[in-house]
């Protein structure tokens, strides 16, 4: 038997031989991807690779494929000409099958999928986004959540995900802000190690376990206005404190690959910033496993970035700054194989590379086995235990804003309600982007969740779309307000869209009906590559509002949206405002049990959101030379980080610090009696804040430093504890490395941001 | 005779003679600055010096006063309370007489003022504010005011400036921006060196010099959101290729005192900066000037930035990090004295900045002839020459931004002309930031200007305010509507205000009478400290305006303000749009000028004007991968940087390099055939921008490299050449040390950043 295909051998040893087995040209094939939905065709039933994918294979082309079960506009994969779950796994056996098979070596190709919050194929469980998921600071919901996805992922042979993304949200403009935890990079880092433990799980062979990617290494969510990859203005203190923080995180978790942003920082790529790929990454933090680029970003550094003359030229400065492979492109393995043979590049570079693919493949199995069990496919993708986590996720991402008088929870019987708004019954404007069509039945809207929760009552629940998200258009306006006028209560469901023009959803505005699209269709207002100049409701959605609350019914305001919405007329006249973000396909289900009180919202802000979008940035932990008012109004945001009300109330007592006193180097526990003073049972985020008073370089006004989601009976109290020590004392000082000073502390326990207690704690000098 | 009395042994030589002889107390004594106007008294003509100044004296403890001669709300200083010029030289006089007679060593004073745009000091000359200044693009004419004013300065003893402001605007929301040139490092440069030039002129000792200090170093135009001395997020490579540009440049050109700015760049506040005071300004740069505080900067860094335990720490730190003297305090004296005496800090240290203060004052001449001459101070402040400085200087400022169908120059004869908004008549509102309260009779408003140019046609000037800059009274708008209806032309003049309070100068809002002010009278919306979160017109002007639009006249729009405005609806509807900028005392000549033909406008933009706040940033000088659109509108500015109008067209022909192709170190010459080709004299603003087309790190779109303004009758050519050397090649590279790569270069010229031609230039490796 051949070394490399001795399943008793060591990793390294194996991978070594086969490298050593290796043709330049098929080094070169292990690093690139092509699309993996353009390699297989599909006729009735009937599933078929494509000849040129046999003849690269053959040709030892192929290291990865990118988005084989992948469906959305952009891939033209549709609900009627994609592949049921089963086929899905079928058609991943095909093309190993075919390159374990006819390739000269017989390499396993390395599926590489998008599953941010679910696999992005058709069937696919779908979560909420990261911002709602952030918002429910329930890690633990989050790792199973990640457990879920792999095992849905790796059941159609799906072995990498390009997932989480890390980015620490500076600018709402920014349209990828929904995919993103939020403002914090504590808080992300916490949901980071979930990722990587509920991704990777215990064993990379697992069929409940796919690589982690990290996204996108690094700044990326500070780019210049809000522009999606703009070049990102930041020092290298700021890197290191803030956007690296979560990566690092992750890597001391285990993740087994990382992908570089588009942007630049100060002027150097991150594609090709050897400091930051190799000093830091490599070298600094240990990281063993794969980098590779953004779609496009190689040929980004050619023309975009400017800084390389021509692909091949950027390919080789890429390869040498760390690079491995380029996601879903194929001209970095040609022009690898162009320079090596120009001798513009050595064969050592290539192998670096080389080595780390291998390497990835067999620590995920491939080798040893590299088929799936298509008819557990069947069964474990969408099961019923997903759904409920979905739901679960969703109920507790949302974030009650606003709840005037106790308008909610509503009572579930003798009330009519009119839920209006071009977010109540569109299927696609509730996932978010990097979602995959789904069927009808699977996607549960908020007008289904209220009919189905009010039950054989659901005739009085009236519906109208009203307008669009975008767009003018106010003929759906007359059946709204005759909705409305019918109602006691108007549940208006606004906000935005990342839903790409799928083919379908289109409503009629005056009848409410779903009709056949045309192409001018196309309510996008968020997502990739659409950021914001404004922050308010786009189109007539504001309009619509006010002329439904001219008739004087109670307004309950539901946002379903990417990113956080500033809008003073809605924040000063609605009843009540739920924040749902994109809540996935069990949205409606998750509203619902918000809205009636059979589940106590329970969903934290990670973001702040501001007044006016001339005030940012606003994010919460900024310094505190950072100014505190415009001419126009204060530069404080209208809800602050961590903010979240609750039908029930909490009460914080006996805040205690084991020591007032400690030296560098030791850890003192701060204890707190939290209650619930109210009458329903709630879950409240208990948040640690930190400060330091005095420092050699400047400090943020407060950090979170911890935080516990505790459920609460009616009368309970829970004695709540965080454990400070250096871990959570440093920061980057002077010299760019972490260091632990002497002097005082402030330690903040509290509800939210701008409502905490506080003590003193004083860290001496170790003698 | 002492050594240091001896005017005939070198500075070196006297300063070290000096501090050999003073005591700890003496020297610390030369590092404070007491407020100027407190330390003397003014009563029935009489003026005298308070008790516990000449205590301070003979203590030893007054190394230099700020702002003796400053006239404002903050100082209480007033037209009725303050001093003519002549007994303005007399007080300085009676202060360095008792300095020199009364104090053990007999040092003269330091006499620091603030001359931005003028000395700030009762009939100083009031020029337009640096944002016009800039727009003219004429760096002779500066040079030429900066002379007049240190000449104003000079006769009355001040002996530095608190000038020229080298900050680099990124976020017009900065009140500050009206007081910076633009947001270009290359144009910022030039009126840099003007600066030094112009206000040092070619001897130290001259009658017509003042010391010029730089300020705010650095990045202070990038402040997070616009927030006056916010943190500010930038890595070396930017600070070191935008901010820091135009200080190299005065520093190279023998600025003698430099001022570190308030904010923290990625942590660290710049008074202690000492990679930015130390190893970049004096050590790289050669800097052997004096480094003075920001007002309250040492205590800041205790109770803001709270790097420092408290203010003595601070001291301690800003000495050690090359700070020489607190700007208006004196705080920072008393914690050296006792940081030393309690063994915190070296005498070495100490004697380090008081040798700094010495010599800037043996380099001024003080020692040898300490006290000026009276009568001439009358005679040269506000002279007729300098009133005809400022008359030209605004006149080029201006910026005609839109002129429909020949909208503009407006007939003088045969039209009523309703002149009308809160800016028309308002003596403050058009001085800027910075000035003292000036004689209603010195000062020219747009009313002024109007009615002086139509002469005895005056009675067709009608004139209403309409409305305040801020606030919600609609209580002129009957009278201005009334007014308008009379009018063929309405001339609108509105905009923005940073008067404070000089408790005087209010109007009613029914008459347009001055009248008494009351103390909530306060229409300032721009200047230090007033940042705003939206770009529009404050109050109710806009709505005023667009009720003046539904008469029917020809609306003609003057802005008078110190930062960009975006108001769609004034962009669509006006007839013509002036911006002037604050445009001095001889504002309503200089506008008047324009409005009627007598000079075509030649003021160009200086910074991107944009469509809405929520585009900031627009500058134009951004990376390529900046990205292009939001979901509204696209992310390019209203008017480009370089942009405005003239009365008459000019053609570009004949662009020529010298050579197609150079290597590295040697230069190329470009030319360009600029024709005027209209009918009326003209001054065209021929711009040079250069573009790296690859490179090793990621460069502007386009930089500017060169202007060069001129004057051309109808029908007549000029040719214009630029050089092209290492200096507008280069930039910074990985290393963060100058280079020039071999590539190719666009190189472009034109009549703004977005109208040129363009020519490729080849930079060849040297052989």
């Amino acid at each position: 038997m051949l070394i490399y295909k001795d399943k008793s051998k060591p990793i390294e040893e194996r991978v070594e031989h086969l490298i050593g087995l290796m043709t330049i040209e098929e080094k070169a094939g292990q690093l690139v991807q092509p699309f993996g939905w353009q390699v297989y065709e599909h006729t009735d039933g009937e599933l078929s690779l494509h000849h040129a994918f046999k003849q690269q294979v053959q040709n030892g082309g192929v290291g990865s494929l990118y988005g084989v079960l992948r469906a959305d506009p952009w891939t033209g994969v549709t609900l009627e000409n994609g592949l049921s779950a089963k086929q899905g796994a079928e058609v991943v056996n095909l093309i190993q099958r075919y390159a374990v098979e006819h390739s000269r070596l017989g390499i396993p190709i390395l599926i590489g999928e998008e599953c941010s919050h679910g696999h992005m194929a058709i069937d696919g469980t779908v979560f909420p986004v990261p911002l709602s998921i952030g918002s429910t600071w329930n890690v633990d919901l989050y790792r199973d959540m990640c457990r879920a996805v792999a095992t849905e992922t790796r059941a159609q042979g799906g072995a990498v995900t390009y997932s989480p993304v890390l980015d620490v949200v500076r600018d709402p403009r920014w349209g990828r802000t929904e995919e993103c935890f939020g403002e914090d990079p504590y808080l992300i880092g916490e949901f980071a190690v979930a990722a990587v433990e509920g991704l990777q799980g215990e064993s990379l062979h697992s069929e409940h376990s796919v690589a982690a990617t990290l996204k996108h290494f690094a700044g990326y969510g500070s780019s210049e206005g809000g522009r999606n990859a703009g070049p990102v203005h930041m020092g290298w203190r700021e890197l290191l404190e803030v956007d690296l923080y979560p990566f690092q995180k992750a890597v001391e978790a285990g993740v087994q690959s990382i992908m570089p942003a588009y942007n630049e920082i100060d002027g150097v790529p991150c594609t090709v910033n050897a400091e930051l790929l190799d000093d830091i990454l490599r070298q600094a933090w240990g990281f063993d496993g794969l980098i590779i680029t953004d779609c496009g970003a190689i040929e980004m550094l050619a023309s975009g970035h400017d800084v390389a003359e021509n692909g091949s030229d950027a390919a080789v400065q890429a390869i040498r700054a760390g690079i491995d492979m380029e996601v879903s492109g194929e001209m970095f393995g040609s022009h690898l194989v162009e320079a090596v043979h120009a001798g513009k590049l050595e064969t050592s570079v290539l192998d670096r590379a080389v080595r780390r693919v291998l390497t990835l493949k067999f620590r995920l199995g491939l080798f040893d086995k590299p088929y799936v069990n298509a008819e557990r496919a069947e069964q474990v993708i969408g099961r019923a235990e997903h759904i409920r986590l979905a739901r679960q996720l969703a109920t507790e991402g949302i974030v009650l804003l606003k709840n005037v008088d106790r308008t909610l929870p509503l009572p579930k019987t003798s009330k009519r309600i009119a839920v209006i708004g071009p977010n109540a019954d569109q299927v696609y404007n509730q996932l978010g982007d990097y979602t995959s069509p789904q069927p009808r039945a699977r996607v549960v809207t908020v007008l289904d969740g209220i009919r189905s929760k009010l039950g054989k009552d659901q005739d009085s629940v009236l519906y109208a779309p009203g307008c669009r998200i975008k767009g003018e258009s106010r003929e759906g306006f007359e059946n709204a307000l005759a909705c409305a006028a019918e109602a006691d209560t108007v549940v208006m469901v606004v906000g935005g869209s990342s839903a790409r023009d799928f083919g379908e959803g289109t409503i009629d505005l005056k009848t409410g009906a779903s009709k056949v699209s045309d192409h001018d269709w196309n309510d996008m207002e968020c997502g990739e590559g659409i950021d914001r100049m404004t922050l308010g409701l786009a189109g007539v959605q504001l309009q619509l509002m006010q002329e439904v609350y001219s008739l004087g019914k109670e307004l309950v305001v539901v946002y379903i949206n990417g990113r956080p919405i500033a809008e003073p007329w809605v924040e000063e006249h609605a009843h009540a405002i739920l924040e749902a973000w994109y809540p996935g396909q069990e949205g409606g289900h998750a509203i619902a049990d918000i809205l009636f009180g059979d589940v106590n919202p329970s969903g934290r802000l990670t973001l702040s959101i501001p007044k006016h979008v001339g005030q940012l940035p606003v994010y919460y932990n900024g310094k505190r030379s950072r100014g505190k008012r415009y001419l126009e109004d204060d530069a404080a945001p209208r809800y602050p980080f961590g903010y979240g009300l609750s039908y029930t109330t909490f009460s914080y007592e006996r805040f205690t610090l084991s020591a007032n006193s400690i030296r560098v180097g030791e850890s003192v526990t701060v204890t707190v009696d939290v209650t619930n003073t109210g009458k329903q049972e709630g879950a409240e985020v208990v948040q640690l804040y930190i400060s330091d008073t005095v420092s050699s370089v400047t400090r943020p006004i407060r950090e979170l430093k911890g935080f516990c989601k505790v459920v609460l009976k009616p009368g309970e109290t829970r004695s709540v504890e965080f454990v400070i020590g250096s871990d959570k004392l440093q920061y980057i000082g002077r010299d760019l490395q972490p260091v632990i000073e002497a002097g005082r502390f402030s330690i903040q326990v509290g509800r939210h941001s701008k409502d905490t207690l506080c003590a003193e704690l004083i860290v001496r000098e170790d003698e």
